[in-house]
């Protein structure tokens, strides 16, 4: 039978989601423990691959077991081996034809800066720091820019090998937080360091350096040498998955125009 | 000439303050920056040496150099090449007869406690989870207890190896947060697990296992067995070092009985 796994885990630790020939990730938690329970490997497989120190509020994996065990005692079972920077939201027994990447039709990111005089070492590795004043008004706009249906090769890795590079926002927005802003971004799905790089953007636009009626030309242009940083892992979160169309549509409204995975490559 | 460098850092990516054979410490970060400034080792020597995990809002240490720069220069020079979990405060110049650890007359120390229906991997490393019901008034009452002229022996690790178990706690409080407690101590100087088997201690009486007037017993048995338990090291900050009789004063009042450590082997 299938199981789903709801997770969240701070990313500072990790050199990634994808285990690695050598070093700390989070599927390499999971098969461990897995493997100890089954006396076999198992496979899990995550909805979105995260990169190198970046977090997650809400992360899904599925995998597939012959053992008879509840939900409640997954969920028990692996937090009690679990390190203390994961942690196992919730798990459900679903149908053997669901899969966490394929029936993925959304997700939600969060990238979180903090602005002071100078760094505080207790935000490091959570949250990115700017000591400069940034409009974000200004911010906001820009980001608004980019929420429907483009293609977003300017504003992702040049490494990026996916067939399209077209994604569709349904909200990107700039909010003031405490210490600093949050931009929060949905989209049928996102590009390598796309987040990232729409994030640095929107800071180069909080700075002044650039303006948010220059948004169009860029997507146009469709050249990643115009917008030249990425922003650093340490300040993004995975915030949540849309598993279902229908969850989709209750918060962006019933036209939403939903994206199935399966004809998508890599994501 | 003498220089004093106000410090913080986050403990939860270091082994400790001091330098070892192998990983990652405090010690070695300045000491690196040093070394390329100077062209030669420069020792520097702290105020206190904490623990693996254990973080520090105040920190200080001493070195001496021949290099002609103004303090706020240091500042700059540190920060700019300090990775992002250590931050200088400040820096001055001192007396050549100063010693941070030698003119060290009081510490204060915070140890931060969220309670929740189930970990938070966002706090690893930064607080320590406890899920249990806690009575905070019962905590208050035994914390008071510690203040005062005692020997902590039954308060420490069993490996400590001072010539005197004598500690002085000016301060000794459980204070509510908004998600859970902090235990704040502040003392002449402190035994080597001080703090942690304090806390420890204290989240047992908050469990309803032992008892406030349990205490002035327990201190004077001077065995660690009664008190079995070491609160772990991701919990506790290094808050603040009084440097000053003075400052000692002002916060505890003008009678209050200065201990110098000069008279103490290790501390």
């Amino acid at each position: 039978m299938r199981i789903l796994v709801n997770i969240a885990y701070q990313g500072h630790g990790f050199l990634g989601f994808q285990i690695q020939q050598q070093g700390r990730t989070v599927q390499q938690q999971f098969e461990k423990i897995l493997k100890r329970m089954h006396r076999r490997h198992v496979r899990i497989h995550p909805s979105s691959r995260t990169d190198r120190g970046v977090h997650a509020y809400e992360q899904y994996f599925h995998f597939d077991t012959e053992l008879n065990i509840e939900p409640k005692q997954w969920k028990y079972a692996m937090n009690s081996a679990l390190p203390e920077d994961i942690y196992v939201n919730s798990v459900k027994q679903v149908d053997d034809t669901f899969h966490c990447r394929y029936d993925c039709v959304g997700k939600r990111y969060r990238y979180k800066v903090y602005q002071a005089e100078h760094r505080n070492p207790f935000e490091s590795g959570l949250k990115t720091f700017i000591k400069d004043d940034l409009d974000l008004v200004k911010m906001n706009e820009a980001a608004k820019h980019f929420i429907g249906t483009h293609d977003f090769t300017g504003f992702c890795s040049q490494k990026t090998e996916v067939e399209s590079k077209e994604r569709t926002l349904y909200q990107s927005e700039v909010v003031k937080t405490d210490e600093g802003f949050d931009y929060i971004v949905t989209g049928s799905g996102f590009l390598y360091n796309m987040v990232r790089v729409l994030a640095a953007f929107l800071i180069e636009v909080g700075k002044g350096k650039r303006q948010p009626n220059e948004v169009p030309e860029l997507l146009k242009a469709k050249n990643r040498d115009n917008v030249p940083f990425t922003a650093p892992a340490e300040g993004l979160y995975l915030e949540k998955i849309y598993l279902d169309p229908e969850a989709l549509k209750n918060d962006f409204g019933e036209d939403v125009k939903i994206h199935y995975k399966k004809s998508l490559q890599n994501d």
